[in-house]
């Protein structure tokens, strides 16, 4: 069994502002790691949890890196918010677009927010929470470097790319779905090469275009689309919105600016949020609300179905009780970092 | 082999216009029905083309249809575009909301149009096509009739909706693609089914939530979505923003508005435009569009890519030259209805 140390969630907090603090981020962009990286460990989502502080690190250390970036907000009589990361790091980027994006979108019924010039190691599902905890539907799409190869063809071009929706719901937390659009996580390539283990057939081709079940072969190669050519194109639209609409870098361009090779990306963030008092014939939102809450009932009067968030909800309730236990390696290579 | 009637494209729309108004649609409904017909045949995207008519007039049966109805336009100062369709169909009623939708996101930078208690059996590339050759990127969604399990589940909860999107591109037709969250369309399983071949792996289930590659017992059991999880999560997120968030019904209610059984679902559809103008950091649209067509040139660099609407458009190439081969029945069967 691995060594674990057990900590609170305001325990990885403190010790993710105090390691990112003494590696030469302001506290403002530490504190705003550190509140996505807790949120990752409460939902027991590990791979953007503590594991990611030591990324933070390494990509800071490329000097094109700003980890002490002032994010600069800009509006105008448009519905779409601007923020300059100036090559900082997301969480702090988006905290400071978020408030406005709502303001927005609860004045004209949609808005977008557009973040440029950021590094993006986050997941995108704690910005559409947070929208739809504001009673907002929500979207969130970023590219990513260039690993996945578009249907078809051979090499790759396109990011993993997620693409992340929130629904609000009433007296429970949000509806919430964060998806890459490559068949695969590159993080599980990543994993079963480092356990010896097969992928499974349709995650990647080698560098010739052939299939391959190789975990290594499949790194040097490209990963596949989900879902053939209707992933791909979804793949495609988001390098559309997070890239050339707003002006930032395609996945295969991202990776000319990640000089240390850490796989952090560079490029933008597209968030969009709808506000059903908008959309609804008789602008009663809780008509809206309601509505889905028979959607979901009737979903899951289904053996075999669920919530695309419920997992991470359930893993939430149980960690605010006990806490999370952190692989000793992890947690003492972050310490060493204070 | 079949025996055709080659028809110019205007005959095409003078014929879909003669027959639906003898039929009962009014000359408003059967003129904007008739375009998309048109504009179907046009792209050789013959499901959608004059084979559609008999559809159209099927539906129109059902006394909860009504072919001559006027839809209303509701704008206010959100940046929300409302139009009931008042049971008719949805071809006028998009064209009735596009123009504001356009004239609301060139305002804004992004807006929405939500149509209310529409039948429909038309593609969704047709409006962001439209949408896009005004300089604004589109998305479009509409639910349909329950025929698709969710990830999971057995029973058919959701339509094979489709999701649609729509990029500008300078003197060229727009990058447009319009996909079911479906592995496959149904009209696809009716044509196995018609030809006596039995279905590709993956695509159906049948009653008992047994994979089944009969298209008889798929029609009876339940379409799968694409991509397992991920187009599921995307057939979800449809349900909720063309029903739940702008008052309409869900697939699984839709059918029983579709009295006869003619398989045109009954709800609603939501479409969001944005303006590049208000995304890009220097207000300078040709900027987005000449950064996509470095993306494009890119993507066809490698063989055996395509980008989502070149096939369309080089049908379309070739029908405005030389009209459109339609099968001697169908073409009887419309002609029979004038």
């Amino acid at each position: 069994m691995t060594e674990s140390v057990n900590m609170s969630l305001l325990a990885v907090h403190e010790l993710s502002v105090a390691a990112l603090s003494c590696q030469g981020f302001s506290l403002e962009q530490a504190e705003a790691i550190a509140t996505t990286v807790t949120a990752a460990e409460r939902d027991q989502c590990q791979s953007h949890g503590l594991f990611r502080i030591p990324f933070y690190v390494k990509a800071s250390a490329n000097p094109l890196t700003d980890p002490a970036a002032q994010p600069e907000l800009s509006e105008n009589e448009s519905s779409v918010v601007h923020v300059d990361a100036k090559d900082g790091f997301c969480p702090l980027a988006l905290e400071m677009g978020l408030d406005p994006l709502a303001a927005k979108t609860s004045k004209h019924g949609i808005a977008a927010l557009a973040i440029h010039n950021v590094y993006n190691i986050a997941a995108l599902w704690p910005e559409v929470e947070s929208l739809a905890n504001r009673g907002l539907v929500a979207m969130a799409f970023t590219a990513a470097n260039a690993y996945v190869a578009p249907h078809g063809g051979t090499k790759a071009l396109f990011g993993t790319n997620p693409m992340a929706f929130g629904w609000p719901r009433q007296n429970k937390p949000p509806l919430v779905f964060d998806q890459a659009s490559s068949m695969s996580a590159r993080g599980e390539i990543q994993l079963h090469a480092l356990e010896g283990k097969s992928i499974p057939a349709g995650w990647a081709i080698d560098s010739s275009g052939n299939p391959t079940q190789d975990p290594n072969v499949a790194l040097q190669g490209a990963q596949l689309p989900f879902g053939g050519h209707k992933g791909s194109s979804i793949a495609l639209m988001i390098e559309l919105l997070a890239g050339a609409l707003i002006g930032d870098l395609f996945s295969y361009e991202s990776k000319d600016k990640d000089t240390l090779n850490v796989g952090a990306p560079f490029g933008g963030e597209f968030v969009l949020a709808i506000d059903p008092v908008a959309c609804i014939a008789n602008g009663d939102k809780s008509t809206a609300l309601l509505r889905s809450e028979q959607l979901f009932a009737k979903l899951l009067e289904q053996d075999g179905t669920r919530l695309p968030s419920d997992r991470r909800y359930r893993a939430r309730e149980e960690t605010m009780k006990k806490g999370v236990n952190i692989p000793k390696k992890i947690h003492d290579q972050i310490v060493d970092f204070t």
